[in-house]
């Protein structure tokens, strides 16, 4: 037979470069759990509006469950020349019970087929990624527990600004992939719709029932207007900008890693477990986790760029540019996943070069701004006058080659007669850092706080 | 005076190149309401903290609306050599008021300062999209309650594939564009955090309350951690993926009326207020809208492409690099705001060739797949079966020239002696569309609850 | 032995997960052909400049030769827990003849050996796209060559604007592929350059001569700075970025056949051969292929955004984000070329539907700008107001029903009594398609010569 | 009049929602030097042909010549309700001369006119930005000039890895800058045709000449297929692209300005012309230059994206989403100049810090390579037994507390007694820059005869 199970009008043989350009087995066999889930959902339902008999339902059910097994065991085989996933499990069926496998597509089209299966593995990866998401966060909580202490030069446009601890560091990242944890369960809620039984585009005339199969599959409630829903990949495309969001909050976290260990900042020690050599260069320790996970960025960003693409301009419904849909979210789902992993053991295994962090406090005059404060609440200047006079104190510094929390408070005096030897108290790093009390800070006070109440959101998950 | 009021420490004139490239003035000026109403809320809760006298704050107030509402009209000059919108208001309203507006910037930088007036802008433009939004799904709303009768060839692959009615065709972009407004909602839900009090990048020393600036501004929290917060563009990048999304929508809309508007197809007249002509080509009238809407899709996505970029690797805290966040969230904004109300007007006026889209049901067999559906019902055949046979029978319409829907009792008969005279019924355009009346289906009483549905939406927003 | 052959001096085992990231053996294999034939070329150099001696050499050359074999016909495991192409091969090259191997790596670094291997199989396939693309450049010309009768109506913006013919829409495309065509050559030229030699960044010590190996590989000259080039990836981006627009070329003429298959258009009928049916609706027979290719153009965008990405802001010289450079590459390129030949096939078996494209023209007042010029000719006026005139014309004609090429002499002389009969001769439609013999023009002459200079270039290649 | 010049069927009022969508002229009134400069070859040329008598011409000449001034000077309103730049200038010179304005149009479409328009501004800036980035490329060599005894450690992915000198890096600049400008000119060469005379989409019937406006406005060739020419956008996508690779390249040399000028590197210092200050912080200078032209990859990029995406899918011949394509070039363009210049009076004014430099030099073991390469030729070991042997005396240096090129040969014959005293030479900072002597290397005969390599190329040119 040269037809296809899916063409009731072509009697000639495809193109063989059409099938190359078409089959979509070699990437959609990742939906085979998703496919037979659907399928048993389906034909539960059909039974029970009595459109499949008692008996072809226990055949069903027994074969489907059976090759579930079989498929994800690896002993079916699943390249036997069918176009899709779809298609290989009606056959595979068809083989196993006969013609009952022939009445599972009643009331169904490969339209809602699809779009079913691909949202319940969008939707699962969704909720996958958002725990993954919890364990790293853990992880910065974590370090940061045992950094309050720790002082390190906060940075603006890569020059020393004012001092932090890295606790606080860690937490902004901690901030960070919470808003990603929040935008992969919004997504999922939001998402959470069964599109089973939409059939080709416009419903079907068998008397379903939309709510059973909804129910039956973990959905939150039927899709409203079936032509809409069998070409909605609005949920990919959520899924995609949210694994680019997360991604590039990871470069960032990489750039500061990869800076971090170089010979010239050397403020932490990633683990021998997770770095690199050099293929001629015998001395070479590279980091080469943090500059694979900031080159991710291109991968998913290409794929979000991709879907959006496909989907410009397509009329409804469905049009077989969708087929496009699967496997920049197949790539960039499984390059989430890993990319949460592997940082999360990173940070687990990385040293804190405590001693290194604090000698770079050292440099770059961190508690500049402390002393136009001093001058606003104690010599009631305006904030911008202040400012530009701490700016002279620094060039003055600078000319004695030290960096202002070094100078004297007879050398602070020598300058401007109004600084009182409380001056040089703001001027202490430490002091600078803690003074810092507002609500966010970097104060340890503040730090503690940010812990604290990252900790009770978690427990509340 | 050569120094910049941002540069205590720079002395000599800055090269007029990269005042040109540093520049923002041009287009941060679009946040000149943001900032004074921001200044307003710091100045006032310094004030209630006691970091400011009330004598000065009398003066900012006066000094801030004044400037509020002379920029407003115009009639102050925002070019006078300022490098951003935030040093042009600090230089207009110290010239107004003197020293007190050197105080307003007392506890804060510009870090936060920009950051708050752009979340403020950005969570505003939110709401305005979504309101423009259930503009325009009332308008399909409209268009639906007119043409529940108008028969339609539902596509898929803009191939002929079921009778579906117009009304039917019009919910499914309602549903669409119902998702986008959920997800600019949620948006403007997760990112209602107040930056203001985060100073550089650290928090600061004076007591200052960001509680009551959160209330003031009409935020709903503080920020947890100011180094994330400094920094943080995923409100943007939120926005630009969203309109991202609704354009891609409004593409496909687009391709449609463009089709729709050809001789080939007919369906729809555009008003000749929203059609241009040709320079060289007297008898055109071309469909320039949808047009454009539907090259708007590249422009959107270039500007979500470029702030992805721009994000990535950037180190904590604020970059320069990050200044590149502004052109494209207004061009985004303004583009999207723009379409939705360019294309509802176009709806609004739009007319409907209902004899041509019926007349259109007579091509493409829309009724096979009922024929398919009538055998695995009545003939208790495995739908896999009914298909191929429904396959031949088309065939054989073809050869005598005829829809499928046209055929006779007796040629149906004479094909295949199984079918009764119900089978007739099926085959008929008008009773295949109302024949699908699952959930969510295109038959007329499923169209009804699908527009009730969403007038119900829409009363409860 | 737990340590890497790549790096000297990680004495634990790495993490597993690193393990999964940074393994690239899974894509990277398909450059075992260049690897192997890189290495010949190095190897035989140093031994030529006596670094490495003639027994060595004889045992590397056939050591290599016997790889290229095994492995091409895949009866060499490659799997062996090596983390690229390049180590696989020296573990499999030391298995095989011993310490002989190790010296193949000498004045060479993994970094060079790299780009070399990366940018041979981008050089060839340069090549082997513009080879498909003279393949189908000819398909274009040798439908042109029967098909300079078949009028068909000319379209802006999808409304029929002047007469055509299918020979000169054919050739439209014959000339965007040709510029593809001098992209992926020109491309070819510009990066013909050896990086072989260039080991880590810096060049070696060793007496090399990196002239010698440029030949042996075919190269036109060896790269003049190592230090950029072991990071130059700029080869890469400009065969992506010729794909993209070729794919977009390519999805231009999918749209259009995907809008002359529809029951609204039928001007062409592919063959059944490249259409493919509905799993539920049995009358179905869709456009598949043209419809996945111009999904194609959403893919190689991504790998084109994908690559522009990860290069942003990479500091010199090599940096592991750059392994992300490959996959995308390959992916594109075979895009590339399995479109080009599904393409070619399916133009070639395409059925032509002559009189559907001509009774297309009787729609749309094709002719009306004929009369415009007939009236600048003929009645000296200006033609912005001959173009008005005739806009009323039109609108006189439609109110008859008739299309303006319908309109009699006497009809026309009553709007206007300027009109002579020879006016008739100018709205025919095949008239007004010859009329327009302007060199790039529609007439029959201005065709041929184009389908005349094109074969020539054919013939000069 | 309430009807468009460019519609002669369209009665009513356009609507404002359409006018302010639809009108280009705020932007594309960057091009009146081209459409002026295109009307003056089309109408000299009708006026040879024929078609346009001399008085007219006359007229024609003078009104042009005329508004080019007056534009130019900005004492004519661009801004009266025109919807393009065309139908502005067509306006103002009816306005000036009368009928005679309205017979410029003839055998001239828009379509054909905006094509010529953009496409000369295309041309022009490719030219453009290769003047500039010659000028670039000089400044890299004045600093390499100076600069071939400054040692600094050469870097893989931030690690110290061989010693270079500061030359030599600068001309890993030079040679990525000489690729973007071969690919500017390679993109004008190729796309030096003329679109004129092509019309709406069929070419005319009217007389003309396209050589002769070919010549007229310095093309090479007129346009072989109409119907490709009108909306072929193939050299606005090269430039874009050409663009997005050259900003990448300066997005890499920013990342390592920006990194310099760090105080942990501080290998240069950017000139106070420069650097810009902070609103808070008294004592920052911060690299904003640098940040910025990172950041402007991403604007570059999104422009690049945009009009890949507009073109996507577009059917013969023109549509009105190519209305898309010029914003994104002027943005992109603008950039790319402005990036250029300012890039290089930063280059030309920058201080290089030799001593910290070669003071980073005695960090990383740096000379490691050579000692393997020492071991490899003296004691003919092969090259990955001596890398790993090398690995364990970096190991013992590091024990010792030494750089390996600190170690004396007493510590290094203690190691390994197969050690001679030559050793030491190669482990010698200086000695290991120069020993790279290969073609391509660091060597400072090397890096000399790089810089007279590109000098005799710019002397080329």
């Amino acid at each position: 037979m040269k037809k296809n199970i899916a063409s009731a009008r072509i009697d000639i043989e495809s193109s063989a470069l059409l099938k190359e350009l078409n089959d979509s087995l070699p990437f959609d066999k990742e939906l085979f759990r998703e496919d037979i889930t659907g399928s048993l959902a389906h034909a539960k339902m059909l039974t029970k509006q009595g459109i499949i008999s008692q008996d072809d339902w226990k055949l069903i059910e027994q074969g489907l469950n059976e090759l579930l097994e079989e498929i994800g065991q690896g002993s079916v085989e699943l390249n036997g020349g069918d176009e899709d996933i779809h298609m290989a499990i009606e056959r595979l069926l068809t083989a196993k019970i006969g013609d009952a496998a022939k009445r599972v597509h009643t009331a169904r089209s490969r339209n809602d087929q699809v779009a079913t299966d691909f949202r319940l593995y969008v939707l699962h990866n969704n909720q996958e990624i958002a725990r993954l998401l919890v364990e790293l966060i853990k992880s910065f909580l974590s370090i940061a527990s045992k950094n309050r202490d720790t002082l390190l030069p906060g940075m603006t446009h890569l020059q020393h600004a004012q001092p932090i601890n890295f606790a606080y560091h860690m937490l902004a990242y901690a901030s960070m992939f919470k808003r990603d944890f929040e935008r992969f369960i919004s997504s999922y809620k939001r998402n959470n719709i069964s599109p089973l039984g939409c059939a080709a585009l416009a419903g079907t005339p068998h008397p379903i029932d939309r709510e059973q199969t909804t129910a039956e599959l973990g959905f939150k409630e039927p899709s409203l207007n079936c032509l809409d829903t069998v070409s909605d990949r609005d949920f990919a495309l959520e899924i995609l900008f949210n694994i680019s969001t997360m991604m590039m909050h990871i470069s960032r976290l990489s750039e500061e890693l990869i800076l971090w260990s170089t010979s010239e900042f050397k403020f932490v020690t990633l683990s021998d477990k997770h770095a690199t050599g050099s293929s001629i260069m015998p001395q070479k320790k590279n980091p080469d986790i943090p500059e694979l996970l900031r080159g991710k960025t291109g991968r998913v960003n290409g794929n979000l760029v991709s879907l959006l693409t496909v989907m410009k301009g397509l009329p409804l419904a469905y049009n077989k540019d969708t087929q496009e849909d699967k496997e920049g979210v197949f790539d960039s789902v499984k390059t989430a996943k890993l990319s949460l992993m592997v940082l999360k053991e990173m940070l687990d295994e990385m040293k804190v070069n405590k001693e290194n962090m604090e000698n770079a406090c050292k440099k770059g005059h961190l508690s500049a701004t402390d002393l136009a404060d001093y001058m606003v609440k104690n010599l009631n200047m305006p904030f911008r006058d202040a400012y530009h006079l701490v700016g002279n104190i620094v060039n003055e510094a600078e000319k004695m080659n030290k960096d202002i929390s070094e100078l004297t408070f007879e050398e602070l005096h020598a300058i401007d007669p109004r600084f009182k030897e409380d001056a040089i108290e703001v001027l202490n790093i430490e002091n600078s850092m803690n003074a810092r009390k507002s609500y966010g800070g970097t104060s340890k006070e503040s730090t503690q706080k940010q812990i604290e109440i990252l900790n009770s959101w978690l427990e509340s998950l």
